[in-house]
Protein backbone atom coordinates (compact mmCIF):
# COMPACT_ATOMS: atom_id res chain seq x y z
CA UNK A 1 0.00 0.00 0.00
CA UNK A 2 1.04 3.53 -0.69
CA UNK A 3 0.70 6.38 1.76
CA UNK A 4 -0.86 9.57 0.75
CA UNK A 5 -1.55 12.28 2.81
CA UNK A 6 -3.12 15.62 0.77
CA UNK A 7 -4.32 18.95 2.10
CA UNK A 8 -7.07 21.12 0.26
CA UNK A 9 -7.83 23.97 1.64
CA UNK A 10 -8.51 28.10 1.22
CA UNK A 11 -6.92 31.02 2.86
CA UNK A 12 -7.20 34.44 2.91
CA UNK A 13 -3.95 36.23 0.97
CA UNK A 14 -2.56 36.39 4.59
CA UNK A 15 -2.90 32.95 4.82
CA UNK A 16 -5.58 32.17 7.39
CA UNK A 17 -7.98 29.54 7.01
CA UNK A 18 -10.58 31.10 9.49
CA UNK A 19 -10.58 34.63 11.33
CA UNK A 20 -9.85 34.40 15.05
CA UNK A 21 -13.53 33.10 16.60
CA UNK A 22 -13.16 30.21 13.41
CA UNK A 23 -15.70 32.02 11.03
CA UNK A 24 -15.37 31.67 7.17
CA UNK A 25 -17.78 34.55 6.84
CA UNK A 26 -14.98 36.09 4.10
CA UNK A 27 -15.02 32.70 2.41
CA UNK A 28 -18.71 32.36 2.22
CA UNK A 29 -19.19 35.61 1.20
CA UNK A 30 -16.09 35.19 -1.54
CA UNK A 31 -18.09 31.84 -2.83
CA UNK A 32 -21.04 33.47 -3.08
CA UNK A 33 -20.51 34.59 -6.54
CA UNK A 34 -18.82 31.75 -8.11
CA UNK A 35 -21.77 29.69 -9.67
CA UNK A 36 -21.60 26.66 -8.13
CA UNK A 37 -17.55 26.40 -9.28
CA UNK A 38 -16.56 23.58 -6.70
CA UNK A 39 -12.90 24.48 -7.27
CA UNK A 40 -11.92 20.59 -8.24
CA UNK A 41 -13.37 19.65 -4.75
CA UNK A 42 -15.55 17.24 -5.12
CA UNK A 43 -12.82 15.19 -7.48
CA UNK A 44 -10.34 15.68 -4.92
CA UNK A 45 -12.65 14.13 -2.11
CA UNK A 46 -13.49 11.29 -4.52
CA UNK A 47 -9.69 10.67 -4.63
CA UNK A 48 -9.40 10.52 -1.12
CA UNK A 49 -10.36 7.19 1.24
CA UNK A 50 -10.70 8.82 4.36
CA UNK A 51 -10.56 12.30 5.82
CA UNK A 52 -8.46 13.25 9.11
CA UNK A 53 -9.48 16.48 11.13
CA UNK A 54 -8.58 18.34 14.09
CA UNK A 55 -11.46 18.62 16.77
CA UNK A 56 -11.61 22.29 15.95
CA UNK A 57 -12.48 22.19 12.39
CA UNK A 58 -15.28 19.16 13.13
CA UNK A 59 -17.02 21.59 15.53
CA UNK A 60 -16.97 23.96 12.24
CA UNK A 61 -18.32 21.19 10.58
CA UNK A 62 -21.18 20.18 12.98
CA UNK A 63 -22.25 23.66 12.98
CA UNK A 64 -22.99 23.59 8.40
CA UNK A 65 -26.56 23.26 8.55
CA UNK A 66 -26.05 19.11 6.43
CA UNK A 67 -23.26 16.99 6.90
CA UNK A 68 -20.80 17.92 3.67
CA UNK A 69 -19.01 14.47 3.76
CA UNK A 70 -21.68 11.68 3.03
CA UNK A 71 -20.80 8.39 3.69
CA UNK A 72 -16.82 9.36 3.25
CA UNK A 73 -15.32 7.74 6.51
CA UNK A 74 -14.23 10.84 9.01
CA UNK A 75 -11.48 10.69 11.93
CA UNK A 76 -11.76 12.95 14.34
CA UNK A 77 -8.36 13.52 16.14
CA UNK A 78 -9.33 14.65 19.80
CA UNK A 79 -8.13 13.82 23.15
CA UNK A 80 -11.11 15.17 24.58
CA UNK A 81 -13.58 14.33 23.12
CA UNK A 82 -14.82 10.50 23.93
CA UNK A 83 -17.78 9.84 22.54
CA UNK A 84 -19.32 10.59 19.17
CA UNK A 85 -22.06 13.18 18.90
CA UNK A 86 -25.53 11.41 18.34
CA UNK A 87 -26.02 13.79 15.17
CA UNK A 88 -23.18 12.41 13.39
CA UNK A 89 -23.36 9.39 10.81
CA UNK A 90 -21.54 6.12 11.64
CA UNK A 91 -18.87 7.33 8.93
CA UNK A 92 -17.31 9.20 11.46
CA UNK A 93 -14.79 7.92 14.25
CA UNK A 94 -13.16 9.45 17.08
CA UNK A 95 -9.12 8.52 17.47
CA UNK A 96 -6.21 10.01 18.85
CA UNK A 97 -2.22 9.57 18.97
CA UNK A 98 0.71 10.56 16.69
CA UNK A 99 0.13 11.56 13.24
CA UNK A 100 2.44 8.49 11.96
CA UNK A 101 0.38 5.74 14.88
CA UNK A 102 -2.83 7.64 13.13
CA UNK A 103 -1.81 7.17 9.86
CA UNK A 104 -0.34 3.28 10.50
CA UNK A 105 -4.03 2.47 11.86
CA UNK A 106 -5.78 3.72 8.89
CA UNK A 107 -3.67 1.76 6.87
CA UNK A 108 -4.32 -1.20 8.61
CA UNK A 109 -7.86 -0.99 8.19
CA UNK A 110 -7.46 -0.69 4.09
CA UNK A 111 -7.13 2.63 4.00
CA UNK A 112 -4.60 5.00 2.31
CA UNK A 113 -4.90 8.00 0.96
CA UNK A 114 -6.06 10.74 3.55
CA UNK A 115 -7.35 14.20 3.26
CA UNK A 116 -5.98 16.04 5.87
CA UNK A 117 -7.98 19.26 7.44
CA UNK A 118 -7.73 21.74 9.83
CA UNK A 119 -4.65 23.95 10.57
CA UNK A 120 -3.54 22.51 13.72
CA UNK A 121 -3.71 18.89 12.38
CA UNK A 122 -2.44 20.17 8.56
CA UNK A 123 0.67 21.51 10.66
CA UNK A 124 0.85 18.30 12.79
CA UNK A 125 1.27 16.03 9.98
CA UNK A 126 3.80 18.50 7.59
CA UNK A 127 5.94 18.40 10.98
CA UNK A 128 5.82 14.97 11.34
CA UNK A 129 6.82 14.70 7.29
CA UNK A 130 3.48 12.76 5.73
CA UNK A 131 2.22 15.29 3.81
CA UNK A 132 2.80 15.05 0.33
CA UNK A 133 0.66 16.97 -1.96
CA UNK A 134 -0.88 20.36 -0.97
CA UNK A 135 -3.86 22.68 -2.82
CA UNK A 136 -4.07 26.04 -2.08
CA UNK A 137 -6.94 28.40 -3.25
CA UNK A 138 -6.01 32.04 -2.33
CA UNK A 139 -8.77 33.94 -1.55
CA UNK A 140 -8.55 37.96 -2.97
CA UNK A 141 -8.70 38.82 0.79
CA UNK A 142 -6.83 40.20 3.65
CA UNK A 143 -7.97 39.55 6.95
CA UNK A 144 -5.11 40.83 9.24
CA UNK A 145 -5.65 38.23 11.98
CA UNK A 146 -7.28 34.38 12.20
CA UNK A 147 -6.28 30.78 12.26
CA UNK A 148 -3.30 30.14 9.92
CA UNK A 149 -2.74 27.67 7.51
CA UNK A 150 0.75 27.08 8.32
CA UNK A 151 3.00 27.05 11.70
CA UNK A 152 6.68 26.61 12.90
CA UNK A 153 8.60 23.88 11.29
CA UNK A 154 11.89 21.70 11.97
CA UNK A 155 12.94 22.62 9.10
CA UNK A 156 12.34 23.86 5.33
CA UNK A 157 10.01 22.19 3.14
CA UNK A 158 10.67 22.26 -0.16
CA UNK A 159 7.89 22.05 -2.70
CA UNK A 160 7.21 21.51 -6.48
CA UNK A 161 4.80 23.56 -8.43
CA UNK A 162 2.10 21.04 -10.30
CA UNK A 163 -0.66 23.10 -11.33
CA UNK A 164 -1.68 26.72 -10.78
CA UNK A 165 -5.08 27.67 -11.45
CA UNK A 166 -6.63 31.14 -11.54
CA UNK A 167 -10.68 31.95 -11.90
CA UNK A 168 -13.03 34.49 -12.65
CA UNK A 169 -13.72 35.37 -9.20
CA UNK A 170 -10.32 36.28 -8.55
CA UNK A 171 -9.04 32.75 -6.44
CA UNK A 172 -5.99 31.22 -7.62
CA UNK A 173 -5.36 27.59 -6.57
CA UNK A 174 -1.69 26.40 -6.62
CA UNK A 175 -1.17 22.57 -6.48
CA UNK A 176 2.42 21.77 -4.65
CA UNK A 177 3.99 18.24 -4.49
CA UNK A 178 6.32 18.09 -1.32
CA UNK A 179 9.66 17.15 -2.55
CA UNK A 180 11.77 17.46 0.39
CA UNK A 181 11.05 16.95 4.30
CA UNK A 182 12.37 15.06 6.79
CA UNK A 183 10.09 12.22 7.59
CA UNK A 184 11.95 11.21 10.69
CA UNK A 185 10.64 9.53 12.99
CA UNK A 186 9.30 7.05 10.47
CA UNK A 187 11.26 4.26 9.23
CA UNK A 188 11.67 4.76 5.05
CA UNK B 1 -1.49 64.42 -9.80
CA UNK B 2 -2.63 60.30 -8.61
CA UNK B 3 -0.75 58.45 -5.73
CA UNK B 4 0.13 55.10 -6.64
CA UNK B 5 1.71 52.54 -4.43
CA UNK B 6 2.37 49.32 -5.23
CA UNK B 7 4.16 46.58 -3.86
CA UNK B 8 5.99 43.70 -5.63
CA UNK B 9 7.73 41.22 -3.72
CA UNK B 10 8.05 37.74 -3.34
CA UNK B 11 7.34 35.38 -0.24
CA UNK B 12 7.66 31.69 1.26
CA UNK B 13 4.61 29.47 0.61
CA UNK B 14 3.92 30.23 4.08
CA UNK B 15 4.06 34.26 4.15
CA UNK B 16 7.66 35.30 4.99
CA UNK B 17 10.08 37.83 3.06
CA UNK B 18 13.07 36.58 5.09
CA UNK B 19 13.83 34.30 7.45
CA UNK B 20 13.75 35.13 11.50
CA UNK B 21 17.65 37.27 11.06
CA UNK B 22 16.75 38.65 7.49
CA UNK B 23 18.78 36.00 5.75
CA UNK B 24 16.84 35.56 1.65
CA UNK B 25 19.38 32.37 0.84
CA UNK B 26 16.22 30.17 0.47
CA UNK B 27 15.09 32.91 -2.03
CA UNK B 28 18.39 33.50 -3.80
CA UNK B 29 18.36 29.68 -3.90
CA UNK B 30 15.34 29.25 -5.51
CA UNK B 31 16.10 32.06 -8.07
CA UNK B 32 19.39 30.63 -9.15
CA UNK B 33 17.94 28.18 -11.61
CA UNK B 34 15.80 30.71 -13.58
CA UNK B 35 17.78 31.36 -16.14
CA UNK B 36 18.08 35.16 -15.55
CA UNK B 37 14.14 35.59 -15.26
CA UNK B 38 13.36 38.81 -13.25
CA UNK B 39 9.63 37.73 -13.16
CA UNK B 40 8.94 41.32 -14.24
CA UNK B 41 10.82 42.90 -11.72
CA UNK B 42 12.72 45.92 -14.05
CA UNK B 43 9.32 46.92 -15.92
CA UNK B 44 8.22 47.36 -12.41
CA UNK B 45 11.10 49.36 -11.69
CA UNK B 46 10.94 51.47 -14.39
CA UNK B 47 6.97 52.28 -13.54
CA UNK B 48 7.54 53.72 -10.18
CA UNK B 49 9.31 57.12 -9.67
CA UNK B 50 10.64 55.73 -6.18
CA UNK B 51 11.00 53.65 -3.80
CA UNK B 52 10.00 53.85 0.18
CA UNK B 53 11.74 51.47 1.91
CA UNK B 54 11.96 50.68 5.70
CA UNK B 55 15.55 50.89 7.63
CA UNK B 56 15.67 47.13 7.95
CA UNK B 57 15.15 46.80 4.05
CA UNK B 58 17.77 49.42 3.46
CA UNK B 59 20.27 47.86 5.64
CA UNK B 60 19.61 44.21 3.70
CA UNK B 61 20.38 46.40 0.46
CA UNK B 62 23.04 47.74 1.66
CA UNK B 63 24.50 43.76 2.45
CA UNK B 64 24.04 43.19 -1.39
CA UNK B 65 27.55 43.32 -3.35
CA UNK B 66 26.23 46.31 -5.83
CA UNK B 67 23.58 48.91 -5.19
CA UNK B 68 20.67 47.49 -7.16
CA UNK B 69 18.46 50.57 -7.83
CA UNK B 70 21.04 52.65 -10.45
CA UNK B 71 19.96 56.06 -9.89
CA UNK B 72 16.44 55.97 -8.71
CA UNK B 73 15.00 57.84 -5.96
CA UNK B 74 15.13 55.79 -2.77
CA UNK B 75 13.42 56.83 0.38
CA UNK B 76 14.70 55.17 3.16
CA UNK B 77 12.38 55.70 6.50
CA UNK B 78 13.43 55.99 9.55
CA UNK B 79 13.63 57.37 12.90
CA UNK B 80 16.96 56.21 14.35
CA UNK B 81 19.49 56.79 11.15
CA UNK B 82 20.49 60.49 10.85
CA UNK B 83 22.74 60.35 8.51
CA UNK B 84 23.26 58.81 4.78
CA UNK B 85 25.99 55.92 5.11
CA UNK B 86 28.81 57.17 2.39
CA UNK B 87 28.44 53.98 0.22
CA UNK B 88 25.33 55.09 -1.09
CA UNK B 89 24.17 57.06 -3.76
CA UNK B 90 22.99 60.30 -3.76
CA UNK B 91 19.88 59.18 -4.68
CA UNK B 92 19.05 58.49 -1.57
CA UNK B 93 17.10 59.92 0.99
CA UNK B 94 16.28 59.37 4.77
CA UNK B 95 12.74 60.58 6.08
CA UNK B 96 10.39 59.52 8.80
CA UNK B 97 6.77 60.27 9.54
CA UNK B 98 3.39 58.93 8.61
CA UNK B 99 2.84 57.12 5.45
CA UNK B 100 0.46 60.01 4.86
CA UNK B 101 2.81 62.68 5.44
CA UNK B 102 5.86 61.26 3.40
CA UNK B 103 3.75 60.67 0.57
CA UNK B 104 2.64 64.22 0.93
CA UNK B 105 6.15 65.85 0.62
CA UNK B 106 6.59 63.33 -1.77
CA UNK B 107 4.20 64.43 -4.00
CA UNK B 108 4.86 67.97 -3.60
CA UNK B 109 8.21 67.02 -5.20
CA UNK B 110 6.72 66.40 -8.04
CA UNK B 111 6.45 62.12 -7.40
CA UNK B 112 3.56 60.07 -7.42
CA UNK B 113 4.06 56.57 -8.35
CA UNK B 114 5.90 54.81 -5.31
CA UNK B 115 6.94 51.15 -4.91
CA UNK B 116 6.90 50.30 -1.40
CA UNK B 117 8.92 48.00 0.18
CA UNK B 118 10.05 45.68 3.42
CA UNK B 119 7.67 44.23 5.59
CA UNK B 120 7.25 46.56 8.33
CA UNK B 121 6.88 49.31 5.83
CA UNK B 122 4.22 47.58 3.81
CA UNK B 123 1.88 47.01 6.69
CA UNK B 124 2.46 50.51 7.60
CA UNK B 125 0.93 51.78 4.17
CA UNK B 126 -1.50 48.86 3.72
CA UNK B 127 -2.96 50.15 7.41
CA UNK B 128 -2.92 53.47 6.14
CA UNK B 129 -5.17 52.62 2.96
CA UNK B 130 -2.30 53.51 0.54
CA UNK B 131 -1.25 50.50 -1.36
CA UNK B 132 -3.33 50.32 -4.41
CA UNK B 133 -1.82 47.16 -6.16
CA UNK B 134 0.21 44.34 -4.68
CA UNK B 135 2.79 42.01 -6.89
CA UNK B 136 3.88 38.91 -4.90
CA UNK B 137 5.63 35.98 -6.12
CA UNK B 138 4.83 32.89 -4.33
CA UNK B 139 7.85 31.10 -3.99
CA UNK B 140 7.43 26.63 -3.34
CA UNK B 141 8.99 26.38 0.18
CA UNK B 142 7.96 26.23 3.62
CA UNK B 143 10.32 28.18 6.02
CA UNK B 144 8.14 27.67 9.38
CA UNK B 145 9.56 31.09 10.71
CA UNK B 146 10.94 34.50 9.25
CA UNK B 147 9.69 37.91 8.81
CA UNK B 148 5.52 38.40 7.71
CA UNK B 149 4.82 40.20 4.97
CA UNK B 150 1.40 41.15 6.09
CA UNK B 151 0.42 41.91 9.76
CA UNK B 152 -2.51 43.12 11.83
CA UNK B 153 -4.82 45.34 10.17
CA UNK B 154 -8.30 47.55 11.33
CA UNK B 155 -10.54 45.70 8.93
CA UNK B 156 -10.62 43.49 5.83
CA UNK B 157 -8.99 44.25 2.82
CA UNK B 158 -10.74 43.59 -0.26
CA UNK B 159 -8.74 42.71 -2.97
CA UNK B 160 -9.26 42.21 -7.27
CA UNK B 161 -7.08 39.60 -8.85
CA UNK B 162 -5.77 41.53 -11.80
CA UNK B 163 -3.18 38.48 -13.29
CA UNK B 164 -1.79 35.28 -12.22
CA UNK B 165 0.92 33.75 -13.74
CA UNK B 166 3.19 30.29 -12.58
CA UNK B 167 6.60 29.98 -14.06
CA UNK B 168 8.63 26.84 -14.75
CA UNK B 169 10.42 27.16 -12.04
CA UNK B 170 7.35 27.01 -9.94
CA UNK B 171 6.96 30.66 -8.99
CA UNK B 172 3.50 31.63 -8.94
CA UNK B 173 2.91 35.68 -9.55
CA UNK B 174 -0.08 37.19 -8.77
CA UNK B 175 -1.15 40.94 -9.29
CA UNK B 176 -4.25 42.00 -7.05
CA UNK B 177 -5.54 45.78 -7.05
CA UNK B 178 -6.87 46.79 -3.27
CA UNK B 179 -10.42 47.42 -3.75
CA UNK B 180 -11.90 48.40 -0.76
CA UNK B 181 -9.92 49.75 2.24
CA UNK B 182 -9.95 52.46 5.15
CA UNK B 183 -8.11 55.16 3.93
CA UNK B 184 -9.32 56.78 6.91
CA UNK B 185 -6.78 59.40 8.25
CA UNK B 186 -6.56 61.13 4.66
CA UNK B 187 -9.19 63.41 2.68
CA UNK B 188 -10.44 61.80 -0.04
Amino acid sequence: MQLHCSVFIATSLDGFIARPDGSIDWLESASSGTDGEDFGCKAFMDSVDALIMGRNTFEKVLSFPDWPYGDKPVVVLSSSLETRPDSVPDSVTLTSGSPQQIVERLMSEGMESFYVDGGVTIQRFLRAGLIDELTITLIPVLLGSGIPLFGPLDSDISLELVSSESFPCGFVQNKYRVVESSRADEPQ
